[in-house]
């Protein structure tokens, strides 16, 4: 089961931190493109480097899908990096009718062996079941996003209560059934993060939006996570695997990693002292 | 500009036939097995057949994406084998925040250069703005779509005004000043089409979900089109590209795609004479 994987995980490793990566040929250490591979050698670094503090690797899906066949080759080979004790997480937010969403979850699931993945809400259940239906995966579902267009549609009130409290109630009632989502909830609306902890309890949530988008970490962790201050992962991508561009790159992620996952667990262990 | 092209296209070709090319290999004629490429081979047929008939073929992304890089080998060579006086959209309902969403642009607009893609609207406009930053190529936003699920959230009541009518006045508004979007709506809600044309008279509309998804063609067409019975493309897959599963398959899909065709002319004769 995802769950119990991932709350091991966070146990095991005292972190909740999840990394992004997203491997941009123009952002990564000019002297890597020498190499033959130079995103491979990259993401290999990055994961060499803090595979003991990351609980989860992110990748996201449009960096490699933009590079063509070889991107998917790149993916495949940087999930052979990853250690099994790291989760992976196909930031992919797919969805789509049912024949569909169906081959999707073949490729994300079945061909590349991802523990889970993000998905969007829009159509509903049925294109989302077939990733449930993996009931050893994780499935995150969108509900409210760290960027500014989350404005547009998230927030709009329905009986008072906004459309991405009315997402978090329906996974909430396709977890009883399927036991495996989780929702992304960023980290740039704090505010909001506890009343959506409030509906989903005991659902893990995947918080992107700190560090580049500029999310509140504190409130993150406080609101985010559960009463003891687990079953969540925040996610960080761009501030930590370019955190350095020149030769120490990978030490200097490892740094960024590490003193962000001080910082989080300072929260956690506020929050749960705040409580005693 | 897509909209202008759409226009003439539907006016000289006499039709509002969209093609989905879901090119699955559990479903094409088993003869073809025996072929290098089997999948190129069946595209081919298909388009050949069928190119002075469709106005666009829709590439689902999805049954490319399954197949890992020869997916994508597939889809570039298949784009290639479809004619400039067809459209190409790519069926990819992407969406995600602003610096991985200009990856995906990058990739179906300027790697692959269709001419249109769909995505979801649940992130807003920042998720969509790379794409309709591309302005002479067509954006359709997921709006009314035509499996069961879309009950769970495009039917929400938001000042007594349905999700999906919210999204057709949001994506009228980023119409009004990019030139370029468009809306999916499926052909399973004709009851529903019809308030959102009220709503959105300009933009093109692409219906998926008659054929294979058993929605109403009548209506569809009725409701669907604009006044002059243009500004849609009805969009069918499985029934046209798997009609036969002999060695006439592709005979077999020209008979389907003109017969469904002629229909939907029918009808659209039928609307204007009715209004004059």
């Amino acid at each position: 089961m995802f769950k119990n994987k991932l709350a091991r995980l966070i146990q095991e490793k005292k972190s909740l931190l999840c990394i992004g990566l997203d491997a941009d040929i123009d952002r990564i250490p000019k002297f890597l493109l020498k190499e033959k591979d130079p995103l491979l050698i990259f993401n290999r670094d990055i994961v060499q480097a803090t595979k003991d503090i990351a609980v989860a690797y992110k990748p996201n899906i449009a960096f490699y899908e933009s590079l063509g066949y070889s991107g998917w080759q790149l993916l495949e080979r940087t999930l052979e990096l990853i250690p099994s004790d790291c989760l992976t997480i196909a930031d992919a937010k797919r969805g789509d009718i049912g024949n569909t969403s169906r081959k999707y979850a073949e490729i994300f699931f079945q061909k590349y062996k991802f523990d889970a993945i993000t998905v969007s809400p829009y159509m509903g259940f049925d294109s989302i079941l077939s990733f449930l239906e993996f009931e050893d995966r994780g499935v995150f579902v969108l509900c409210l996003t760290s960027n500014k267009g989350s404005s547009n549609f998230q927030y709009l009130n329905i009986d008072s209560e906004p459309l991405y409290l009315k997402v978090a109630h329906r996974v909430l009632q396709w977890d009883l059934e399927y036991g495996n989502c989780g929702l992304v909830v960023g980290a740039t609306h704090p505010e909001d993060l506890g009343s959506i902890r409030d509906v989903a309890m005991g659902l893990p949530f995947l918080i992107p939006g700190i560090g580049a988008q500029g999310g509140n970490l504190q409130m993150a962790v406080q609101y985010g996570t559960d009463k003891q201050g687990n079953c969540a992962l925040i996610s960080a991508s761009r501030s930590i695997i370019y955190a350095s561009t020149e030769a120490d790159f990978a030490t200097v992620a490892r740094e960024s990693a590490q003193n962000l996952n001080i910082t989080i667990n300072r929260i956690r262990k506020q929050k749960i002292n705040d409580l005693i």
